[in-house]
């Protein structure tokens, strides 16, 4: 099967899951936890975890989708507590939890999908085991995203990141529930130590990468395509790669902090592309998804190992 | 033993375990996770988790102590994420967490602490299809929680909350955890469903005992007593039994949300008298009580269920 059909046909069962479990939210706080779930997203987290499980099983994973599910409901717990913390007002082309119900509604909503996701996990077709490390790893996940999202709060207040820092910061808050993703996908389907740390490797690397891919899109792709106004990472003095980079090669981006009209955006990418930062940033992600690809060797070939490999090119191809 | 003496102990080792654990804090989202957890508690909730593994299994439950503190690490996150949904500056002595870190912090701060929970919950000392069991019933408390925190944030616009909507909200937001504390005890130390149910029971209504005697506290104990304002709960307009049962026997406390002086409460509290409602609540808790002992006549007879049996009725005549 080709990536981009398992990626459709993995969104359309897990959209289909996840109506079923909360398309009829009753209450007010189940209708805030279900907005953004039902509101769409790509279901990537979920088709890593069962590609995973294939990979290492040889066979559907469609009992484990339980489990996908449960890596849905954390990731969407994340943005809504996100959101509040930035003060989004959209996001999937939807208000945001907290624009619509007030913080604390958006708060215990997140709480709420936290919760779920772990009763999800435990319902899981799997035997015990698995499922206590299963948890053990949903919430080591969950405790990085904490702190890697931490982290990006306080960097804006900082002009010293390192690219060190940059990368511990992107690997806890983006490259810990894909890490999770792959790694409970072999834990479920009775992987061993080795097939476990090398999907975890995978998904953590991968991970990385989409993220960097993430703040390259959004300097360069047109609003259509990302769906975000353009250039809002450096507008708003975000720490991404491109910006500790800038900085390294003697590059102010402060000026560039306010709003900038198109013509101006253009001249600011061409300057960035003539100090070669593009260039590295694109590198950078690059050899991280190629770390990721590297990590898989332990498993056999398959089908589906084969699309996971194509997911890792894919993370740092996509245009939006 | 004597309850207060078993309270004490357990406290004593509570505290040892969080010091040992957070007492060390690295970084400013580790700092303000610890923050509360550290600032005491009279630890209720763990010393209800292992004396009802111990009433189980009739001997020590010392090796559930990891358990014992997920259930502290719970409470902990849910009053982090409260104080910032109530707008309170103060507890346990101390000022709030967001009051120091902000909003961001405190939020990733609970989530941090929820995270922490599931994870010292899997490392107990107990077979996993036990520990499976009891992460779905602590994500299922935390849920409820969650649910009831929600009704009480409602219910502040609302003047039509019946006895019955204060009994769910309040099974909800306090009773669920305690259940939970005594089943998850139950639970982790190989106790068959019968036993495991009637824990559970025993936990939820002395759950609602408790919070119904906390909010007699609030209204009739001293500021020095409670270590709050007093009255601060019909002054702030807050649904509680109080309020509810005054307005059946059509009595106003709209005009009371406001500052008052001493002598004012005062005679609040003798009008309130006078109409019953302060014996009808009381009879209220007491029958809360005594339905949470009868369910532990299951139990075979032992000093750790005579000391739960204890602590339903201490959580209804301490006064403070």
């Amino acid at each position: 099967m080709e990536m981009m059909q398992y990626l459709d046909e993995t969104e359309e069962s897990v959209d289909k899951a996840i109506n079923r479990y909360f398309g009829c939210a009753f209450g007010e706080l189940y209708k805030a936890g279900a907005h953004l779930l039902t509101a769409g997203g790509k279901r990537l987290r979920p088709a890593v975890l069962l590609l995973s499980a294939e990979a290492v099983r040889k066979g559907s994973a469609a009992d484990l989708m339980q489990a996908a599910l449960a890596l849905e409901l954390t990731h969407t717990f994340t943005l809504i507590h996100d959101d509040i913390m930035d003060g989004d007002t959209a996001r999937r082309g939807v208000p945001t939890v907290h624009t619509i119900w007030g913080e604390p509604t958006a708060i215990l909503a997140g709480d709420v999908l936290y919760a779920k996701a772990f009763e999800f996990l435990c319902t899981a077709y799997a035997d015990d085991r698995a499922k206590v490390y299963a948890v053990k790893m949903l919430a080591k996940a969950c405790a990085d995203v904490c702190e890697g999202q931490n982290m990006d709060i306080s960097f804006e207040k900082r002009t010293d990141i390192t690219e060190l820092d940059y990368l511990e910061m992107v690997q806890k808050k983006t490259g810990a529930l894909y890490a999770a993703a792959a790694a409970i996908g072999g834990i479920l389907a009775g992987g061993n130590q080795v097939q476990i740390t090398a999907l975890y490797q995978f998904g953590l690397n991968s991970g990385v990468a989409f993220q960097v891919q993430d703040d390259l899109i959004d300097l360069v792709a047109s609003a259509e395509q990302s769906g975000k106004d353009r250039a809002s990472d450096i507008r708003e003095g975000k720490q991404t790669l491109i910006a500790v980079k800038a900085r390294e090669k003697g590059l102010d981006l402060s000026p560039y902090r306010r709003d900038m009209t198109d013509t101006e955006i253009d001249s600011l990418i061409a300057l960035l592309d003539d100090a070669g930062i593009i260039d590295e940033v694109r590198a950078f992600a690059v050899e991280r998804a190629e770390t990721a690809k590297l990590a898989l060797s332990v498993l056999s070939d398959s089908e589906e190992k084969q699309i996971l490999l194509d997911i890792a090119d894919f993370f740092i191809s996509r245009g939006f």
